[in-house]
């Protein structure tokens, strides 16, 4: 029987309709993901160790002991927006425009062309996500920026083209409808309320318990009621923090090991689907919000947005989270 | 140089970041649009002639003088909503969910199985949008239907499987933030400004001239100002009406004009590109309002959303409108 859900911190609303689809095939034995059908070098890949010099003079480098580096931070050389431009309004009759003022950033997150997250130890992982938040710092000073976005696109499916493992920063000088009306409404959950809409969230969920893939000591990695889409996966910190930014040490290693094992749950799961994940944090001088939470969505690019999401911003999800979760936790990771 | 750009009546933003990327084809001698390359009739197709019974009884059906249909409207047999059920709000600790109540039509437009509106005559286009009409006033009589949504999927990349050539229409109990937040953000422009902002972006469109395709007695196609994406287009009635019921027999036979002569000009700009189309109409109850304006907005599946997309709402389109709307002017269609 189709459901609609509600999700309570956007009030967004979905449409769950199971089908007869395919399930994902069984996985008795302990398993582990294996590297990407690739090389593990290219030399024609701009990212590959070697090929330096094809992208900008990097913004941030961590070096290994030896001659190699860990992870590289770039400028993207086909960037939307440019540093070089300022973020000046303008009235086109009763059009409005700025200038496409912005950071644009590739993070290189491994040396190896074959690798994703999940096949990434703990460690590197965690040495990725550092940059994410060394970067975001640095970028957060600039007091023309007003969104810092950290996403990856994994696959083409998911608008990425290029193979060799990397995420990409991109800040702005505008804070969209699309990140304000979910600032608003957690600001009227919060006046009703005296609490965090993402705790109260994460509080049902753990209390609901069917879509919880896995807990850590700091995060929870869960299929959310309002799904908008097959296999959606979230991560949320358990301590209340707005901005990823001020996240600590102990938590990104910890978000490392949490991130790694439900990649590789879908890896495994779904044969290495594409997906984009992305960090939804606070906007620039909101990093202290008492009503803001930031946290990880992961989104498996298996499902086909039509006319009826693009038209009414209603997703139809045949996959309830619930059926999601039970067949990523049944996943034996090695 | 990359430019932020507002739309007026959303206030979305998007980046316009012009690429070198490839122009369609020129075309100097008019063209037509060719049939698809598929057989006229199809035996295993549910939606072709001789087949009927592997449909649902028909809620509505436009007969020719003969013993053919010309258009018929079926229930969707793998709806993701049902008429049979209730639109009652339950909660489940503190998550809100409701029963998948709704009504899901098929319009299959054409007994052709090798034909999309491209290829049709300008009057079996107006036959079909008289059918999207007539449903719609039948199921707004209903009282626990909120918001009747139209639109047609072309493709696979459209979200579509079958081929022949169909519209859908689903009709929810539920306005979403998504169509919420555009009332909105309409009833705020007219309460400051006196005007309906449709009207006033159509105006502002006309006068600025660089984004028109063409203009009908009734209608105004255009690539709008902050298009989300390459090629998006939109035909706006000229008089303010804010629900697609409302048309005119003489404005429909108009919109079927323009709106065969767009998809062709897509058609052979773009080579029978992907696309969604959809109605943008008032919700159930608001056919009246002086704030909204329906409009057919028609967007070719031709880049992918990623996850900046996905995490801000801004898109980035590599193609600048007015050089989309100079290319689609240039179509010469026979």
């Amino acid at each position: 029987m189709p459901e609609f859900r509600q999700n309570l911190a956007t009030k967004e609303w979905v449409i769950i309709a199971p089908e007869r689809s395919k399930r994902p095939r069984d996985n008795n034995s302990a398993v582990q993901p294996e590297p990407l059908d690739r090389p593990k070098w290219r030399q024609d890949c701009p990212f590959c160790p070697g090929n330096e010099e094809r992208t900008t003079v990097p913004v941030l480098v961590y070096p290994t002991d030896g001659p190699q580096w860990q992870v590289r931070v770039v400028t993207n050389l086909y960037a939307a927006l440019n540093r070089d431009l300022e973020p000046t309004r303008t009235y086109h009759g009763r059009f409005l425009a700025a200038e496409g003022f912005g950071v644009a950033d590739v993070v290189i997150e491994h040396p190896r062309h074959d690798l994703s997250p999940a096949q990434m130890s703990e460690s590197e992982v965690a040495t990725f996500l550092r940059a994410y938040r060394e970067r975001y710092v640095t970028i957060d000073k600039d007091l023309r920026i007003n969104l810092v976005s950290i996403f990856r696109n994994h696959g083409p499916r998911a608008g990425t083209s290029l193979e060799h493992p990397h995420s990409q920063i991109i800040a702005t000088p505008i804070v969209p409808p699309h990140v304000r009306d979910t600032v608003e409404q957690a600001v009227r959950h919060f006046d009703k309320n005296g609490t965090c809409v993402y705790c109260d969230v994460l509080a049902e969920e753990l209390k609901r318990g069917e879509g919880i893939i896995e807990e850590s000591a700091h995060f929870v990695a869960f299929c959310p009621w309002a799904s908008r889409s097959p296999f959606e996966c979230r991560i949320y910190p358990r301590r209340h923090t707005a901005s990823y930014m001020l996240t600590t040490d102990e938590e990104l290693a910890d978000l490392a090991a949490v991130l790694r094992r439900v990649l590789g749950r879908l890896y495994i799961a779904l044969d290495n689907p594409d997906y984009n994940y992305l960090i939804r944090s606070a906007p620039s001088g909101d990093h202290d919000a008492r009503y803001l939470h930031w946290y990880m969505v992961i989104i498996p690019r298996i499902s086909t947005r039509a006319g009826f999401e693009i038209g009414t911003g209603i997703y139809i999800n045949p996959v309830p989270p619930e059926r999601a979760a039970e067949d990523l936790r049944a996943v034996r990771l090695a």
